[in-house]
């Protein structure tokens, strides 16, 4: 299996407007509002406790330990997303802020290793007693994935140190050896987390004991049973009766072995994120048969279980993923950091496979749901992204609660908000996948890049209108000529892309969805794809029952739907004809900027009597000819409260 | 306001075979089951241990209690639909049995009157403390409703006087007097019962009561609140939450004061029990302003929240209602004993209003919820009536925990199996409705029914193939002459209704929805009522979007659905042409004696690639011709597991 390394985060540098000012929203508005938000000083929002859990674990202050058992990750993902933001732009100040509280952090560090502020605040006695529920490992995980971004962002080694302690600490913890634990986290990270840890370090124990807690998931005797019975049978969680999460392995993807599962299920987040690191194992230690599960499992959730958005987990209850072709429009869970595990997951899939088809879901994924899940403004969150909603209907529906028709400012479980940021902030590690057998080029974004071939550094400095408009211009910048395979994605939603050199066309092969181009390339060259974006019609398979005769509009990678600001309400009486023409429009105040959408369509006249619910024989439907404007999936609901829906009807 | 006599459930005959087999069926198979059920002889279910409750309470055995706080209601609803079972058949040995639970429930009965295994057993100290949650009163009014109706079927007293003991218990216990409680029930039906009950003795002091727990409920400071605090803030469900029906006031209708609730709201058996005291209260008191909330809340339920099958309660949470069109129909709850209540309000609206709409609510939802609460068989039951299943989906998806594909025997809350039993053995009372006005015949089924007029006994002696053929037949069977307005139901699905006496074509009056003929009657004379019963497509209101642009089938009474062993799986894909003609034809196996509908229709050929959930720019669609054929609603599910469905697309 070819050999790849992670592209260094630091060589990223996003110029196009699109993700520029997404970036920038990241460091101006989000990052500096949830280190308001951890540091409990957002007045209407519930305080988080997560630093002041720090500052007592270090022993700096004298309360108690507040917030969900998981707290401690909000910091950690808070930081990786400081590391990115620093990476891509230098900030003195906030730098200090993030040095202080690794300072912290490293205080709060227990002789031994050690790192949680609830066991060791509340319970210290039941460490590492309750893997099923407890998320130790999980916390870990993000904070590896901290101390290595962090690193790689500022050179600074402290946090990694702390990492590394906790690491070893573990390492000595689980494994096979007789007396140690063999368990393994309820919520899967620390096994992606240990595989960057020990891209970073070197540390080939990090990768071993990834790879034994991805050997031990779902062994018999099943080792949450035994930890249950051992501390007496008592449960964290009771939401859906006490100890649902040690009974309901498969809610832990832990019902069997990871190569024993047939298909994607359970919590979608713990899903995606087990699933990459088992692709980054898989291909680090060339193991067939793990590589074999993650095509299955990918292909489960890509072919049977993902809404056109890009969306996964079709249910609220546990978050979690339902069965095959069954995707519910308004009550659909679909949440934001399930999209960017599955990010992670095609990402690593990229890695080991170098096939377009996970760039694409990765790219419907980033353009629609998680983009969707942080406001235009960069003040406001989507936890769960619905494909139709109808607020008047939502306040007295209990099947909508976990659907909220507007984002939120910050949440209880706040995972979604730290993780948008982090995302959007390291979104260079998305771009590209540095093969031995070609240089990928996985999306499309304005920016240079650096790499390097036999010694040689070279930038691709990209130029492009990314998502509204499919010309890419890719300009060689190298000191003299090299040689490689540049291969551009040729995205699914395309037909008829073309290539040129130089003003020239290009010949390529199509190879596994790319366009393979191998030469040597001169400094000063200039590569222009073109990629015709017309808006598409997409449909359904015939077994999805939810989207039966219903038709999503989708122009390059993005998504549109229909909302009440701009088509009024009752969008369930919208369709869209067959035939009917399709033509652009610049979007206007928020919207500034967008390419929306206009077409002739029809609107349904149902019968509104406010006495008959029901009426026998009524005549036939009459039509009433409607303007329909679709806006972008990731922009709706940045105009007030209304209907939004994705599928409209085909007529 | 004109004052109206209780219909004797004991001179109704129903002869036809519609109804003689259902009553049949309760007596030979689901009384005899039931039975069985209570004393925990069923190998395959739960035990149920309400008899075993009946006997430790008694002394008679020393055990605990076991079972729902409400589990001494399923011996009430037993005997109650015994004591129906009985005024149409003698059965001696029945009769037995009956008398030895009465005597077991009155060795049960504490010295001061009180009644109830739960609280004698496990709490004695608590009698009382949580009306709104604890169900005391519930079953307090369960057994009023039996020992009225075995009064009223067998002549004996025993249990009625063990219910007046019980009232005058409770009159002592509650009421505006500031040393009384000044509570009321968090389930609504002591109300209902107390009414009954009053009718049957003549007590006004039951009426009295009825009236202080309706005119109680809503007051401020709140009962619920007031308890709870008394009691030290313990809740007893904690499903949703420690206390939430404590403190989701709107759950139990005691939000606000009836007279001021805008809206149907809460837990739907609540609801329709509740109002059902209130519109009987209204009547008997005279009550203008409950009248005008009775007319209020009807409305609202039927206008804006009821299924088409007359489910209502769109909602698994708190099997609950929901707001103005929203009826999801996979998800729907359309509790089978919401829909009994629902009759039962519809009777009292009926004695109140003498207007035929109620009636139609009422045969809806007989017809069709009611119906498919129980198996063609008598053995299995319907908690929750959905509008549309696909079994392959319910299995993974918990927003589906509620509904089930195929009835089940007995449950753990066996609310609905013997409420279905008592509503098919009292069939009798809602058929007619006897007002000073007229002589109301609100349902038609073939029997005998025996009325008095001016000291005049006479008998309507129905013929009629109903529901399977419009053509009723009405002979005047009387010793002399006499006079009164008899008014016949002219049912809101029917058009071009026709009568003739003697074979004379007669002219009527269309009076709120009844032909209604004032004349002399004679002996022997023959009325003749058709009522064309043509298939007829149903569609629903503009704003019910769950049903947009579908179209249900129904002929007569009965709302029809196709199933998969009739039409294939993937009914969603199935379509109903706007002109094509149905045709009838018999059922066969176990839908044999039933009227089937046949069209033809087409079949969406959507497109079925394993590997490929979305496509651009498809095909038009194809369509394939395909006979559809439908089944009546209440029968579905009679020949194993399968999709169905009740709205399909209008094409």
């Amino acid at each position: 299996m070819p050999q790849c390394h992670d592209t260094d985060l630091k060589q990223v540098t996003l110029t196009a407007p699109f993700w520029r000012n997404y970036q920038a929203l990241v460091r101006e508005v989000v990052v500096p509002y949830q280190w308001d938000a951890l540091n409990d000083r957002v007045a209407d929002a519930e305080p988080s406790h997560a630093i002041a859990n720090f500052r007592i674990a270090a022993g700096r202050a004298d309360s108690q330990f507040h917030g969900m058992i998981f707290q401690d990750s909000d910091v950690a993902k808070w930081l990786e997303a400081v590391a990115y933001v620093l990476s891509l732009q230098r900030d003195p100040a906030l730098e200090q802020a993030a040095d202080a509280v690794i300072e912290l952090i490293a205080a709060a560090q227990q002789p031994d290793g050690y790192l949680n502020t609830y066991f060791t605040l509340v319970a210290p006695a039941e460490r590492w007693s309750n893997l099923a529920e407890c998320h130790e490992l999980y916390c870990a995980g993000h904070l590896f994935e901290a101390g290595v971004a962090y690193f790689q962002a500022t050179g600074k080694r402290a946090l990694l140190e702390v990492c590394c302690r906790f690491a070893d600490h573990i390492d000595a913890t689980f494994g096979a050896a007789p007396e140690k634990l063999h368990g393994y986290p309820g919520h899967p990270e620390v096994e992606l987390a240990l595989l960057r840890l020990h891209e970073a370090t070197g540390n080939a124990r990090y990768l071993a004991l990834a790879g034994y807690f991805v050997a031990q998931r779902g062994a018999q005797p099943h080792w949450y049973d035994e930890e249950y019975e051992k501390r007496g049978r008592t449960a964290y969680w009771d939401d859906h009766g006490k100890g649902w999460m040690v009974h309901d392995k498969a809610y832990s993807q832990a019902h069997l072995p990871v190569c024993a599962q047939p298909h994607a299920t359970g919590h979608a987040v713990r899903f995606v994120y087990l699933m990459t690191g088992v692709a980054h194992l898989a291909r680090l230690q060339g193991d067939a048969e793990l590589r074999q599960a993650c095509l299955r499992l990918w292909d489960d959730m890509v072919q049977r279980q993902m809404y056109v958005t890009g969306g996964i987990g079709a249910q609220g209850w546990g978050e979690s993923l339902t069965s095959a072709y069954d995707l519910p429009n308004d009550t659909a869970y679909a949440e934001s950091c399930a999209s960017i595990g599955l990010m992670m997951f095609a990402k690593r899939m990229l890695q080991m496979e170098g096939e377009a088809r996970f760039a694409d879901v990765m790219e419907r994924a980033l353009y629609n749901t998680v983009l969707a899940g942080m406001s235009l403004d960069g003040k406001a969150f989507f936890y769960v992204n619905p494909l139709e909603t109808v607020p008047r209907a939502m306040a007295a529906s209990h099947a909508h609660d976990h659907v909220k028709p507007v984002r939120q400012r910050w949440f209880g479980c706040a995972c979604c908000p730290p993780n948008i940021a982090r995302v959007l902030a390291s979104l260079g590690r998305y771009l590209y996948t540095d093969r031995e057998d070609a240089l990928y080029v996985d999306l499309y974004a304005g920016g240079e890049t650096a790499f390097e071939r036999d010694g040689a550094c070279f930038t691709l400095s990209q130029r492009t209108d990314y998502p509204w408009d499919g010309r890419v211009e890719i300009a060689i910048v190298a000191d003299r000529p090299f040689t490689t395979t540049l291969a551009l994605r040729l995205p699914d939603w395309c037909v008829g892309p073309t290539l040129s050199l130089d003003g020239a066309p290009l010949a390529f092969d199509a190879r596994r969805g790319y366009a393979a181009v191998a030469r040597e390339w001169q400094p000063g060259q200039r590569l222009v794809l073109e990629l015709p974006m017309p808006v598409r019609r997409v449909s359904s398979h015939a077994l999805l029952r939810q989207t039966a005769g219903k038709v999503a509009v989708q122009r390059g990678p993005l998504v549109y739907c229909v909302e009440q600001v701009d088509n009024g309400s009752e969008l369930h009486h919208l369709a869209l004809p067959r035939a009917a023409e399709f033509s652009l429009l610049p979007g206007e105040g928020v919207l500034a900027g967008m390419t929306l959408i206009e077409v002739d369509g029809q609107r349904r006249l149902g019968h509104a009597d406010a006495d008959t619910l029901y009426r026998y024989d009524a005549a036939d439907p009459q039509w009433q000819p409607q303007r329909l404007r679709f806006v972008p999936y990731f922009a709706w609901s940045n105009r007030g409260e209304g209907e939004m829906r994705v599928w409209v009807d085909a007529l």
